[in-house]
């Protein structure tokens, strides 16, 4: 039986648009070449991802969320099913970290050390559909995998911001912090080891609750009252910059490794003598960042008209040992590409030099000769580097010349046969 | 329990590397801009699709190839599921029409008409893994809607042909056909129009068995044998041109209408007198094309040096009416992007203008200045187009260049503290 056939995407997936693709394709083009000025190389890894992989408790509450995808043929025994895992064997990718790891298991011997790797690809996240947010999304991620140095975390948020400059976002910040500076304020504090991931929760909803907000849910899960204090106050001696990171390193003494805070200062200071355009750079010790698999340094861009980040990453030592069970340096940057185009849209951006638009309409029932001339015609615009479209003429010229205008076509060419052979 | 971690990618799926990579992005960028000079518009719809879209008997064969999606929350009732139908609802597209055709009859009337579609996305098919054939692999089609006149079949061959010739292929050739004139000489044998798709299967076996091996194909399905030989003669008695066509329109009378005779003339003149590359043009009267969808003109493009096609396409005036009600006439052009690709590798295709590739080597525990001093270096070569890479030393620095020298870095500077400055 045929079923009724559906027009719309399915549920909380997006039809693009010609005028957004423009946006979507100029911006992907941009960020690769910019990308690779900076000696990233493109690579990608297959959408569906093995179900083992993608529910290996690196991805959060993203497992959850995973588009699955039944088994094939004989491998697909309905009858004797019990339980999902019966039915299933891969599911859509809900990020590119986890794949990009896999894949550096597989290959490590067949690419450079490090290897600094651009990926831009589609993920689906099974989420509550709401506005502005969709459940499949592309992302665009830089990784530098098999640098334990600085320079990884130095060259990401240099090669992340240039390509934002260059589409002229201006008014952006980038933050930092490291997960051993969030760990050694709290032990510092004298909160206990286990309870850190849940303090840092709650100290993550800073910005929401603000600080009150957050002492008093520190004290209700039970934690010491003297010791919220004291570990909020801590914050309000620290100043957004290098010398918030000096203050930190003498203040805190053996619970701050010296390489930490070095470190975090020559991030710093390094990109501030070496970036391309122009932001505000912070040290911001309430960064938290939800994903448990980062280990060191982490980051977010955020825009002064947006509430949210629109780019993050971090330091992740520790995820590709678990494919290969040797532990490999690994830090990344990931562009919310939809929130970019958005903002784009939103602020009515021009792409600059545009290709020039031309239009020829053809007389209805055009002889041959007419349409060779035309096609003639074209072709020697196109070469020229132009945008040629040509059409039948409506009835109604007028409207149709209205609605090419629309689409940027501004010179419009009216061939007849009696005068096609004069253009 | 966290299952074991696998480093492979699925079956039949691929990883890919960042040589190929290098390739992909150029052939996409340069499909791109060559497809927008001919007026084609980006757009792109969800590679997710409803499940009673993708099993609407448009898709023939790929139908039986979906990777079909398990609902999610809720709606997955897996103790009362009785049949596949109860626990999907989704499924991953095996090609681009079906999906813009949907898009289509969705959007109609924000899009301009006729609409110039350009889709380059990923389409996934189970199909039995073999060797260059993958599961995942992208498609590139360009679409005409709206537009019944033979303009969209010359653009559609104008504009793959000159991206082809882009490439630096010329040993190609463009095969052309028409549903309508496969028909009329299969009734001027005097086969029954019920026969017609059979009689079509077989005879697109021509080039695999032989003129022989269709005749007695045809025989043994019971097919009267001298209709058979009349029907296989017809073929000797066609050049494959514009004159092969004439002798046809006088040949068959009433069973080819003069519309059908003359527009695959003029399509073939209009092409051959605007081409942008050098190409063969063939009238073959063999080409059947399997899909079932298409309604008039079917093209196909072969390769010298490959056996099968390498794009191919059709009039398919038929099946946007299946998502309306209402008919739009339609027309496609897809490349075998992956066909496409594996040839340039396989003939050591070298990308034009490549960026010229600089590589930095630090010394171990470069003081900071001199890390300011090698970042703001780059960021003047950056500026100035080239791909730049940062790397710390190895210990083994010859072996280290040597990579970087197959890599392609031609020009690597070692940096050390002391004389750095001088640089």
């Amino acid at each position: 039986m045929v079923m009724a056939l559906k027009k719309k995407p399915v549920t909380g997936m997006k039809d693009m648009m010609p005028d957004e693709m423009e946006i979507r394709d100029y911006v992907i083009h941009l960020i690769k070449e910019t990308y690779k000025t900076y000696g990233f190389t493109s690579m990608e890894t297959p959408c569906v991802e093995h179900i083992e992989n993608l529910c290996s408790k690196q991805g959060g509450d993203n497992e959850k969320l995973i588009f699955k995808i039944l088994k094939r043929g004989e491998k697909l025994k309905l009858e004797t099913a019990k339980d999902e895992a019966d039915l299933v064997d891969g599911g859509l990718r809900y990020d590119l970290t986890v794949p990009l790891a896999r894949y550096y298991a597989n290959h490590a011997n067949d690419l450079p050390s490090p290897f600094k790797a651009l990926q831009i690809g589609n993920v689906w996240r099974a989420d509550r559909p709401q506005r502005g947010r969709f459940r499949q999304f592309m992302q665009c991620d830089i990784d530098i995998l098999g640098e334990a140095s600085n320079l990884a975390e130095i060259e990401l948020i240099l090669a992340t911001t240039a390509m934002l400059g260059k589409l002229d976002f201006t008014n952006f910040t980038v933050k930092i912090n490291d997960r051993n500076i969030l760990k050694a304020m709290a032990a510092y504090c004298g909160f206990k080891e286990e309870d850190y991931d849940e303090v840092f929760i709650i100290l993550d909803k800073m910005d929401k609750i603000g600080k009150d907000g957050v002492a008093e849910e520190l004290c209700e899960m039970g934690y010491d009252r003297s010791a919220v204090d004291q570990y909020l106050g801590l914050f309000d001696e620290i100043t957004p910059d290098v010398s918030g990171i000096r203050y930190l390193k003498e203040k805190l003494g053996d619970c701050l490794k010296d390489e930490t805070a070095d470190g975090m200062g020559q991030i710093i200071s390094s990109v501030e003598a070496a970036k391309e355009c122009d932001f505000k750079l912070q040290f911001d010790p309430t960064l938290v960042r939800g994903q448990s698999y980062y280990t060191g340094t982490i980051f977010e861009v955020t825009m002064d008209d947006f509430g949210g980040s629109v780019a993050g990453g971090g330091r992740y030592d520790k995820m590709i040992g678990k494919f290969t069970g040797q532990d490999t340096p690994a830090c990344g940057f990931s562009i919310g590409f939809e929130r970019i185009v958005m903002l784009l849209l939103e602020n009515g951006y021009q792409i600059p030099s545009k290709r020039a638009k031309k239009a020829y309409l053809l007389e209805k029932k055009m002889p041959q000769e007419g349409i060779l001339k035309v096609l003639n015609l074209a072709k020697a615009d196109r070469a020229a580097g132009k945008q040629v479209l040509i059409v039948n003429m409506k009835k109604n010229k007028k409207f149709q010349k209205e609605q090419l205008a629309a689409d940027g076509y501004e010179e419009i060419v009216d061939c007849y046969r009696d005068s096609i052979m004069e253009l």
